[in-house]
């Protein structure tokens, strides 16, 4: 309470400051790094100045020396700079509460607490990064945007007015009035379970409790989510990401927005369908079926939320918000929405637009008070796990055009910049995640995952998940041990026909050239057609010629709607390539572009983008401000459907070709070491233009 | 859409018209009563006309001539009032459209859909108030205030734009734009259960639906709650006043606030204690056992909505709304909120926020969209059941001072006017409800309602509950037949201690007059006291001392607490009287006041509102801004702890005499008839004015 009326007078002191006007008992204080500065009456605390400057100073007890939050550091080589020749004895001297603190918690030499620190003269007071509330995240990734950490959860410790019978409110009148008045927190609500404890929290806590109050649920009304007696800091929330296959869920402290931990399931829907269609048909032949696949997947939620919870020692009650991607049918299923709709034309969603919803209504067992915010879904085969990759690679922040693509059962692409941004999704089928392969597998101890062919011999040499050595180094089958080689995973699948096309097995077109087999005994005729051997042990490891047709087909798909982005955008090649999803972070990308799964583009140009989608969900859980932009964004970007838009069908059946008959690849040439008794030639054929390799 | 459009341009024609820019292809159109008028282009729909001029006519389905609330007459008497010489030739004639209306739905003679009917030339049109969104009620009481209909849940009829790939936007989003476009209602969210059935709704209803939108939930937010396929015209509200003793609830058509069914049972928390204290106590003496005494409230509401919906032949799914009063433990036991708080000092209330709430949140199997609005406590013993009366009554409209009482184990007291307004609550105990009385029993067949006592032989007569005659007429006992008299029911306590009174039996310290013995049998001795027997037989009905003690001591907390409050206002006389609540409706005022229950009054001033908790709810049902108002008043009354006022005592002491010793009671003389052996007298006694009676 103090607080407010102090901060008034400390703005009439920065407004009598600005105007020249210093009083004689005023002290001047310089804060770096933001360089805001002003006078002060001798006396007032740091913090004060500091907060009515709009200096960022994070604190959760409001002043108290309990948080630790609000540390300063005086810094005396930032003096002379400034042109200030006070000293740190121009601060009061060192408290008994800071000695405490210390004690207890343990403070860094050169540091104070700025409650407890009085302005006594002239001072420069650096604030460390780790004391802004408004802290930047760095991401690993040099070009990646970092993070602000502005999160929609926020503590504030508070001191309520005791009950008084010649004064009679109800004890949730003066928590608000607390929040209201010692953290300028106003308009806020609250629900039946806060409700429920809130008399007992307020007497355990002595009338000193700390309340958490989300900034904007359902309706855009702020709500006090939970609360606890005295002092408390733990805010983590969830960022969790549903793929059809895999869920994973990242624990994040919401104020540092650090991952405390993460952890990953199969997703237990695969019961219901292996890919996508085969889910919402199983709800189209078993009506209610959605219902089973929606306490599936809330149950896998948190049990994922139970073990990061034990990783990092918290309980699931410490989760206070969570942020949920996923593409539209798991989107779907997660709100328990009937997904039938996605199934067919027109792919109508029940909604595409933010949700924010009471964790409980989601049969989420977290805090009883925490919401979940869902991204925005971009349109019907382009989900929320597109927006969170939007989210974290920024396209739309962008000068030059990127393209962005999450490979799927359906790829969902993004292309555009700052000016325009267009999305559409791809049929490309389940051939690069393994499935519908003869020897395909998913990625897992065994899975051969790299593959080399000699371009003379034609023989082949892979690596496998879980083992560092070679095919044809000593020692491999040993190290193989009793896993063995079980199959092709997604990765390898693009590396294998890329190689098999580079030395020749393949033609252009997709065909095996059946009389190599001549030459090399790797390639053999089965019935009509002939296959290449990988292993002929057991499991027999072979590419068939529809394994080939199976991925000439989905690279067509995936090509054919970055073309028809890029027609739409009237662009003829794109600056940068962000591959996303776990098929984006295993795929070598220069094999990718040997196929031509992606348009031409200089090869350090092309990167993963690793779990974009979850990180984007990171992002919108540590900041509030991404969650706007977000739907900023979503509703800005062109829906392009590829089922009506004739060119899609032109440009798949050009693109099926490898790599494809629309575009050279200059800057593939570049960097792919292709056999020495090859050379490319161009002919022109079909109206488009075509490489051809002579032995 | 188009009528968006149209809007547009109507109001430029208005603004026209205003300036006397009239164009030679404008009409002018007056409309009675409100005497709206404006000019428009031949060709305007009325309906159009109204809605730009800001006329009060409803419409559900937005001018498509299926709900029929737009209708108007074309009164030819009012055309030379307003100096206009057109008739009714000057609209469009009766179409094919409004036939089929007719045929289906009826309309009276002279009555048009004003969606149907054009502008043609001059014309006069009355809007009947039937319809008018904004109708008002008359309520029986001459002096209620009318209550306007403004109901927080509103129904449209929309038709919302089908799904194009061609612009994909998601079934939500077109139903949100359908709503802004076609109702100007923007900035909606809803909840999961409306998305779960969203797809099928809109392709069931071919994509024309009723959407019900409620415009303030919790937070502020407006909210789609429920949507129908097709048109659907059904809105009901709950209001529901749970009392210690009976819950009710009157089932209302939210569109014409009209009662569709009421019902009533016995509060089930009454097998957890007998009154509010004893039922505090079951949950100190049982942690937890307020969640049996939750769910039991919850249930018998649940119950309730099924017999008045059954009654009403609809299906508690059309509820979609509802308001809830009660005493503060009431109130918090509904809420599911332990109400240990509130049985000690300081009475605090974890809330005496108006709330609003899923109805689901509640348990209550309402539509799954209803939300459920509990009305603010004015205090910890002055509950949301106090502002149902303060919304049903107005003191705080009020330009004389206005008491308002409803007793229950504690007396709800608010006195004062628009000026200024105080509340309090008055520790009366149960004795008025008929409990701690000896033959007391609650108000049921075989009670005893009514008494008089010859003044001369002492004989009482009397009447009981479920027999017209009194019992010294023939053939009561015959009359009265198997259940025969059982006891003495609240009011009649009143009643026969006024009368014991009047008749001398009791002195004016309360003490029955022994010495009367010699002349009535009917005075009796018991032990060291005396009683009055009104009845010998099986079950012998006689009115103890202690009777009397318990009757004097709840008066006196009655009047004290009145008292307290006048002296608060320093007023020395009240200037109108309510009783609420079942004992007010059933007392007779005349015996009230004899016993000094309440301050001396005119007696035409002094009237029963019924039940005026279970009134206030209605009109907060009904009405959207009752509940801005009530609000907005219970943070104005001012709230006084008897428990604290050092005056209280004093005047409760002072009260403990029949009638009391602190005023005189002029009005009362004038009206009932005193015995004829008795003169009235003044002395002065213990500082105060104390009346005595010679015989």
């Amino acid at each position: 309470m103090t607080s407010t009326r102090a901060a008034g007078s400390a703005k009439k002191d920065a407004a009598a400051a600005d105007k020249g006007m210093t009083d004689k008992a005023d002290a001047l204080i310089v804060f770096t790094p933001s360089g805001r500065r002003g006078r002060f009456p001798v006396g007032t605390p740091v913090l004060q100045a500091a907060r009515s400057l709009g200096v960022d100073i994070d604190s959760v007890c409001g002043g108290r020396a309990i948080c630790g939050r609000c540390q300063i550091t005086i810094g005396e080589g930032e003096f002379a700079k400034h042109g200030i020749s006070s000293r740190g004895e121009h601060l009061s001297s060192f408290s008994a509460v800071e000695q405490r603190y210390e004690q207890k918690r343990g403070l860094q030499p050169g540091r104070r607490l700025s409650c407890q620190t009085m302005l006594l003269g002239d001072v420069v007071v650096d604030v460390p990064p780790e004391s802004q509330v408004h802290k930047q995240v760095v991401r690993k990734r040099a070009e990646a945007r970092t993070i602000e950490i502005n999160p929609i959860v926020r503590l504030h410790y508070i001191e309520v007015e005791e009950p008084d019978m010649h004064k009679p409110s109800s004890d949730l009148e003066r928590v608000y009035r607390a929040l209201a008045e010692q953290w300028q927190v106003e308009g806020v609500t609250c629900n039946l379970a806060i409700l429920r404890d809130l008399q007992k929290t307020l007497r355990q806590g002595a009338w000193k409790v700390t309340a958490a109050v989300h900034s904007r649920v359902a309706g855009g009304a702020k709500e006090l989510i939970a609360l606890w007696p005295g002092y408390y800091e733990k805010t983590y929330g969830l960022a969790v990401d549903i793929g059809s296959t895999t869920i994973a869920a990242h624990l994040t402290e919401l104020s540092t927005g650090e991952v405390a931990a993460s952890a990953g399931i199969m997703n237990p829907q695969i019961r219901f369908g292996e890919d996508l269609m085969s889910r919402v048909s199983y709800v189209m032949m078993n009506p209610g079926g959605d219902k089973e696949m929606t306490a599936s997947v809330r149950e896998a939620i948190n049990g994922l939320a139970e073990q990061v919870c034990r990783d990092a020692q918290i309980a699931p009650e410490d989760i206070l918000d969570a942020v949920i991607v996923g593409n539209p049918v798991m989107h779907h299923l997660f709100l328990g929405l009937d997904p039938v709709e996605l199934g067919g034309a027109p792919f109508a969603l029940a909604t595409g637009l933010a949700i924010t919803r009471p964790a409980r209504e989601l049969d989420l067992k977290f805090n009883a008070g925490a919401h979940v915010y869902i991204l925005p879904c971009i349109a019907g085969h382009v989900g929320a796990d597109a927006a969170g990759v939007v989210l974290s690679e920024n396209p739309h922040l962008s000068d030059d055009n990127m393209l962005l693509v999450d490979v799927g059962t359906n790829a969902e692409i993004v292309l555009g910049s700052k000016r325009r941004l267009l999305a559409c999704s791809s049929p490309t089928g389940p051939a690069f995640e393994g499935a519908q392969i003869s020897s395909g597998q998913r990625a897992a101890p065994g899975a051969i995952e790299r593959v080399r062919i000699d371009a003379e011999t034609l023989e082949p040499r892979y690596k496998v998940i879980g083992c560092d050595l070679w095919s044809n180094e000593a020692g491999f089958e040993t190290a193989v041990g009793a896993t063995g080689v079980t199959g092709i995973c997604g990765s390898a699948i693009i590396e294998v026909i890329a190689e098999m096309y580079l030395t020749g097995i393949i033609s252009q077109d997709g065909l095996i050239d059946g009389s190599l087999g001549a030459k090399s005994g790797r390639i053999r005729q089965t019935g009509r057609t002939h296959c290449y051997v990988l292993r002929a042990g057991e499991p027999f490891i072979a590419v068939t010629q529809n394994d080939v047709r199976a991925i000439q087909l989905a690279k067509a798909a995936l090509y054919a709607g970055t073309r028809l982005l890029m027609d739409k955008l009237a662009i003829d090649h794109v600056d940068r390539i962000r591959l996303a999803g776990a098929f984006g972070s295993h795929i070598d990308v220069k094999y990718a572009m040997v196929l031509g799964l992606i348009p031409d583009c200089p090869l350090d140009k092309v990167q993963s983008a690793g779990n974009a989608a979850g990180t984007g969900a990171r992002i919108a859980l540590v900041n509030a401000k991404a969650r706007d932009e977000i739907e900023t964004v979503v509703r800005r970007i062109e829906k392009i459907e590829t089922a009506v838009e004739p060119k899609f069908q032109q440009h798949f059946v050009e693109a099926m070709a490898i790599p494809h008959k629309t575009a050279p690849f200059p800057n593939l040439a570049q960097t792919v070491t292709l056999p020495p008794n090859k050379i490319i030639e161009t002919t022109d054929a079909g109206g488009g233009e075509r490489r051809r390799r002579r032995r």
